[in-house]
Formats: C-alpha cells, structure tokens, sequence
C-alpha cells in the first residue's frame, strides 16, 4: 500500500532527515535539495544497487567518473547549445518569466481548453498543442491573452510575450580572465562525459563490441520552474549506460536493457504493473533518437512521470563528437565537427574495419529513484490494537539503517557496552549502516525505526546482562521485526549470523 | 619502495585507465580531470573507507550529501566572498594572468632572492615573501620587473601589475532572469552544507554534544594556476567532517581526530613517517582558526605538500551563519547577520543552556588521497631472471579490482563458462569487482594486473575441466598472488572462502 500523496512522503522525509531544501537558512534555494543522515545512506544504497547490477555483474562494462564542468565545444557539439532548451514567456506586467508548457497545463480548468480552440489546435493533445504555441509564437502571444491565462504569482491575467526558447545549461567562467572563449558548461547529463572518453576506455581496457561504459554523477539544468518536490530540480543526480554495439545489433539491445531495466526496478522494490511503458511516438522522438522508451512510474499526485528513458541513440553522438567524420559512414545527421582531435571508431568485430558504434542510453535518475522507492515503501497500517503506524518497507540491501542496537537503559554501563560490542560485531558485517540508539524510550525508538524503514532493532535489556528475572536469557538479545512486529530472542553468538542471514 | 617521480604516476594512470584529461577530445580543459574504469574504482573504495571509519564505525557521527550550486548568502556569511582570493598579477604585454606565489616560485634560480632582496624580505621565507608582495603592491610590481620574473608562456621578462585579489569561486545565474540577485556559488568547500543543515540535522535526529557531521562531495575553485596533475585542480573532491563539541572540550578533541586521522592514513598505505605534521604557525592561520594541523605528505616530485587539514574553527562558522548572534555569547569575530532564519545552538550538555559549539574539522582531499595512496602503492621491482616489474602495492580494500578470473583458452566453451560461473561466485561475495579477463595471452594479465594493483588472478585451466595431463587437477584453479607471484592450485569448491580470507 504505497503513498497516497506526495505531501505525505515530503512530511517524512523532512521530519525524518532524509531530505531538506538546500540553503534553507537563506529562505531555500529553489530547485536544490540536501540529503540528510538518512537520505544519504537510501541514495548510497540505490546507485550501489545500480552499480552492482551495471557493472559488477555483467562481463560487458566499465565505469567512469567525468568531471562536471566541461569544455564548451563537448555542449555545442552534442547539440546542447543549440537545442538544450524549453521554450518560456514573460509577462510584461511584472518581468516575471514561466515555462510555457508549465503555464498553460497550471491554469484553471477550462483556460486552457481556451488557448486550444485560439490556436485552433486539438484541446485533448497537450503535446500538440504546445507544439502549435511554439510554432507559432505571435499568435500565442495572443491566444494566451485572450484565453485569459493568469499569472501563477500576481493572480492576474497576464500581459504576455511571445514564446521563445530559455537554454537551460548552467554556464561558468573559467580561469581568471572573463572572456568570449573563458567559459564552460555545467553538464547537463552525465552522458557526455562517457561519449569523450570513449576511446580512452577502449584504449586502457581493450574492449571490443559490444560494450557498455556507465556513471553516476550530477548533472545541471536550469529549470525556468523546479517543481514537484525532488522530480524536477536543477542539480541532480545520473545513473547513465551508453552501451556500444555494431549497427545492426541495436534494436536487439534495446529490447535487453528495457527488460534488464524493469528487471532492476522491480529488485528495488518498484514493480512493473506500476511502470508505463512509454513507446515514444515517432514525431516525439528526441532528434537522435531512432527508437525511445520511457518507462513512466506512477507517482502519488503526480500521476505517471518519467522515471528512466531508454534511447536507441544510433551513431549520433560518436558521430557528432569525431574527427574526420566523412570517412566513417556516419548514419545519423550530424553537424561538421572540425574540433575534435579524436577519431571516435572501433573495430567492427566482423570485418575489422573501423566503425562507429550505435548506442543504446539507459538513463535513469537517481532523485526519481528516491522518490519511486519511497512512494512503494511507504504503508500505514492500522495495527490490531487499533493504532495506526507508519512503515517504509523498503528492501533491506537499501533501508539507511540496517539494524538499530538499543540498550534499554542509557545509563547502566553493563548495558551500554554490550549494546556497543554488538554494535561493532554487527557494523563489520560490511552490510551498511548500523545504528547505536539511546536516544529516548523503546517505544518511540520502534515507531523512529519503523518510519525511516530499518529491517531489525537489537534490544539489549536487563535479562541480557543476567540482571532480569528469567536466568535462561541471559546473553540473549530481542530482535524485532519491521515487518511482522514479530519480536524473536536470539543468543548474541548466533546474532551476527542471524542477522546476515536475514539481510542476505 | 615508492614512486621516484610523479611522470611514473601520470603515465601509469593514463595508461591502465585511471586518470584522463578533462575533455581532451577537444584539447583538454585544465584543471578538470576524468576518472577510469579503474579510477572510478579506487576512488570509490577512498571514499566507502573514509565512511566507514568516520560515519559507520563511529557513534556519534551523522552523514550528510548536500548540494553543489549554494545560495549566495551563504557564501558571503562564510566570508568566501570576500576572502576566499588569491593575490594575482597580470603581465601587461600579453594580458596572461598568473598567480603570484606560483610565478614567483616558478622563476629560475636566483631570481626569487632578487625579488626578496628589492623587496627587503628573508629569502628564506617565501610565505613572508608573499606576504610582502601582497602588502606592498606597488613596490612589488617594480620589484618584479626589476629582478627580471619572466613570463612562463612567453619566456620574456613582463611587465607586472601590481597583485590584486582574485575571487576563486565559480559564479553561475540561477533561474531564467539575469540580474544582480539571481546568481548562486558552486560550493568552494563542502563545509559551509554542513553548517547550514546543522539544525536540520540536530532536529531530525536527536543528537546531543559532542557528536559530528560527514560528509564526501564535489567542490570548486577556480584556480589561476591549476598544476601538478590531481594535486591542484578546479574541480575535486572533499572528504569533510565538522566535529561540533562543547567550548573548552575542543582542543582535547583536536588531538583526538589528529590521531585518528592519522591511524585512517596509515591504514590505507600512507605511513606517519611521511606525513609530517605542520602545526600551522599563529601568524599563518586562517581568520576563522584557532590552531590547525596540516598534514604534510611527502610526494614524489612535489615533496611535502598538504594532504589533510584539521582545524579548530571555534565557534566561527555557526556564529556567521545564525540569528540572533548578539544574544548567543559567540566567541570568534564575526560579521553581522540579519539574512540568517535560524538559531544555530544546542543545549549545553551540562547546563542545558543553548550554546554555540565550536567545532573540529578534519577535511581531506580525494584526488590528493589517491595520489599518494598511488605513489606509496607503485613499486618497480627487479625479478629473479632479471625482469622488471611495476607493481601496485595497495592494501586489497582499495584495490579497483579484488580478483581476475582468467580462462587460459578464449574460445574453449567448457573453460569460459567455469571462468564465469567462478566470476559470478567471487562477484556475489561483495567485495568489489572482479573481472572476467579473456583479453589477451596469460603473461599479459599478469603484467596488467600487477600495474593496476589486483591481490589475485584466478587462472581456468585445461586441468580444471579435466582435459589436462594431470587429472588430480581437475576442479582447481591456479591463484596467482600479486605480491609473492607465488601460485597455489585450489579447489573451486573451496574458492570463495579462501578468497574471501585473504580478502578480509
């Protein structure tokens, strides 16, 4: 029984640290989030979750770790200078500026059925309709006018502009002179990082096709309007596969990693009857896109949202990023490169000859990936004695805290330091984060722990110590259950293989 | 036996794929480096034994992942907008800048003491030096000219300004408008996030003096002069912890994380005895600085440069950072604050009283970590039939891959599919990457493998599947030990623990 609503998960994670907004205590900065204690072991967990999946269990992959600033002449020549970029307006009232597409679904019912039948365009396809805005910016100008679209800040209909596109890389000078060439991108996916290094990592590993390199790292966009919690911030955080193969061979790898792909969601606990398999439609596609599947997760409130696209990129990336481009064969319709220094080819596995690989791009986010484990993890129960808890259960190889070890008493030292002791054995379990808890009574301690999703709390009492009333229990732990509230005596001996049993 | 140079280091790690230059595709971007197949690795395994030691093994410590692009009040309260420079001068016959320590420093022999000499300074002294240049800016730009400071791209003497402050953050617009209020920092150090989300912090978790928050993450400087390969860079990574205790239990606390410090580097590879501890001198301390230790690593090529910095910073940046300063009895100076929403204070322990704690900060570099675990790992070794070798000497909990499973024939189907189910057995251990190795002969995985560090290479043999000479072999394999080059024949039955035992 997953979220109902977004406002509920928003609550949790901020009472429980596992998300703040960024530089809060200047009034926040929109569309920038700080992950704390807990939050930082969940995203820990998923991209190493991510990572064993990508790298460590296949023969096929490398990994690698960009730098985030980059070279200009990568962001033109990917195309993002020229393309990378939402079409926004301004209302002259105020000088305050929407992106456009954002502006319009906003509205009050009826209004933008209104703009539709303006720019004559089907009220029921949004996508379509947008694309007329676009298209058309003097009459959009108008129609937004008329159809009386108000501005989300004043309340009032909006003098507004014609639309026009808002590049949304964040830019930077670089080294000490501010000049026409001093500059640099933030990048604005990880992918990029991946395509430049491509012959390095064949050189350095002498990797044949197919093969895959795959990163996790931040990526920028400038946002006109961050929204909707974590899903649409402007920095956040990559889990990216470009997967080279022959020409050919493409559409046979697209459908492994879709499969691949569901598969992994479903290990972290997001099943596939809640994943839309998006078949982007042809005029839709991305322009170096043959083939892309969105997989689209049903968020609360926010409905079905993208959580991973996975784009058959053809030859277009390596194509626009290579020397000597005519002498390759490029299929894709690549821009003149005369920047690169580098001939971005492979042998082709069958003839030997050079060839540019096309590439199959899983790109998930690992901020939607947060979101979408704890959406499924998120249960209220009503317990039999009629209370209510809240519970995360999340799997435990991504739970924060794998096990809570709490002395009953905080300050009898018998207690304490053997709830320590099995803190430690516990800890060099090399199984994640183990919690030593005395911060307040059991109960509250349980109900913390069932909130923030961890799999077991150790209970060290008086009985443990030979100081309780049954003199069978001594050197005996409690462990209790998340899931089933189930509370089982353990001997301490047999705890740590227990415990990496259960936690397998 | 060390690295003897750092060109033995550089070209290892281009080489084998550990560290390539920023965007050289397009001529490199200076100052910004891309980690490896096997870069990624270490640096990871840098990292999870930093959290390990600080966050996991520790019981009062919080982690903590917040974001790169910071509001900027939160840089100008740190006082990084206007301290966090460098003294810089241009040369007016080419509009180069340089830093003016580097360029100093950079000059031939003799040239350095001439400057010292005009600017009747110790020759002895070079931070005393600088120190004279930057308070004497006119007589410094005479003396450069004057003792001849040549240019280092032009090779001729130049013409100098006088040295002025450069501001080293990178600045970058927020949000669609460019105006004077909508532009953000990328965080110069990760510190300042974890000052801002003190109170989240304590609110969300319970936490009483003394306790600590860690945090690992990008930061950013633009450097005038980026040099000496990851050594100084524009864009690296920081290990930091902000130890908060009680006033006056601080400097007890201070000798406690100078120890463990130590102990952490030690256990990586990185002996006290080339660290030497700087107990930087009153004169020379940061404004926010009570006392400091640097940690100077002996690096090849470089000698003794810092590695690690832990300082005393009192009460100085929750003081900067909080409301109400008049009324919290802070100690350090700090400037005014009326753009702060939060009381950053906690109870007294004894008292209960809200107090400013002061505050530890042991704050390590990732790329400077990797360095010297790097350069203490490399050791060229002569053989017994004379050979030589380049062998990488890491502790196997940082070594980017644990084991190589090597099949002796590539294409014998019953030999690679023992290789691999062993691969994915070893794998399934959790202890890092393993690799499945068909890419060359034997000897030559050997040779890599002992380049990039591996503790053991697995070999499948005809023997193996019993198509050998000597059928006792039939289901072992040969364990190659990088260290002894010894081989012992073991049972796959036996495998994973006895890889699982020299891996603990």
């Amino acid at each position: 029984m997953p979220a109902n609503s977004m406002e509920e998960l928003v609550s949790l994670c901020k009472r429980r640290g596992f998300i703040f907004q960024g530089s809060e205590i200047y009034g926040g900065l929109q569309g920038f989030y700080d992950y704390g204690p807990l939050g930082v072991e969940l995203k820990n967990n998923i991209k190493a979750a991510w990572w064993r999946s990508n790298v460590y269990e296949r023969d096929d992959m490398e990994g690698l770790d960009a730098s985030i600033i980059m070279h200009r002449m990568v962001l033109r020549h990917s195309g993002h200078e020229a393309t990378f970029s939402d079409p926004m307006v301004d209302n002259k009232k105020n000088g305050r500026r929407y992106r456009l597409d954002h502006l319009v679904k906003d509205q009050k019912e009826g209004v933008q059925a209104k703009v539709a039948e303006l720019m004559g365009a089907d009220p029921q396809n949004f996508a379509a309709l947008v694309a007329a805005l676009n298209a058309n910016p003097a009459q959009a100008s108008a129609a937004l006018k008329d159809a009386g679209v108000r501005d989300p800040f004043s309340g009032e209909v909006g003098d507004w502009t014609e639309p026009r596109p808002f590049n949304m890389m964040f830019k930077t000078t670089i080294g000490p002179i501010a000049d026409d060439d001093s500059y640099g991108y933030l990048r604005p996916e990880t992918a990029q990082g991946i395509f430049t290094n491509f012959k390095n990592v064949v050189d350095s590993t002498s990797r044949r096709l197919p093969f895959g390199i795959a990163q996790i790292g931040k990526a920028f966009r400038n946002e006109i309007t961050p929204r909707n919690f974590i899903f649409r911030v402007r920095e956040l955080e990559q889990m990216e596969i470009e997967f080279f193969c022959t020409p050919g061979t493409d559409e046979e790898w697209h459908e492994h990693w879709l499969e691949r792909r569901l598969k992994w969601w479903e290990d972290q606990g997001v099943p596939r009857g809640k994943i839309e398999i998006l078949d982007v439609p042809k005029e839709d596609l991305a322009h170096y896109s043959k083939r892309t599947y969105d997989l689209m997760y049903d968020y609360p409130t926010l409905g079905h949202e993208e959580i991973e696209g996975i784009a058959n990129r053809t030859d277009f990336d390596l194509g626009s990023h290579t020397k000597a481009q005519a002498e390759l064969g490029i299929q894709a319709r690549v821009d003149e490169n005369h920047d690169s220094v580098a001939k971005l080819t492979i042998p082709h596995p069958e003839t030997n000859k050079p060839v540019v690989p096309f590439v199959i791009e899983p790109s998930a986010g690992v901020d939607r990936a947060m979101l979408a484990v704890l959406a499924e993890a998120f249960t209220k129960e009503t317990l039999e004695n009629g209370s209510e808890r809240i519970v995360l259960k999340l799997r435990p190889h991504l739970a924060p805290i794998k096990v809570a070890v709490i002395p009953l008493a905080r300050n009898r030292e018998e207690i304490t330091s053997v709830a320590k002791a099995i803190k430690a054995e516990l800890q060099g379990l090399g199984l994640g984060r183990v919690l030593y808890e005395d911060s307040g009574n059991i109960g509250k301690a349980y109900r913390r722990h069932d909130e923030v999703g961890t799999p077991y709390c150790v209970t060290v009492d008086f009985d443990t110590v030979g100081k309780g009333e049954d003199a069978s229990l001594t050197d005996t732990v409690t462990v209790r259950d998340r899931d089933t509230l189930g509370q089982e005596r353990v001997k301490i001996s047999e705890l740590a293989g227990w415990i990496r049993e259960k936690l397998k």
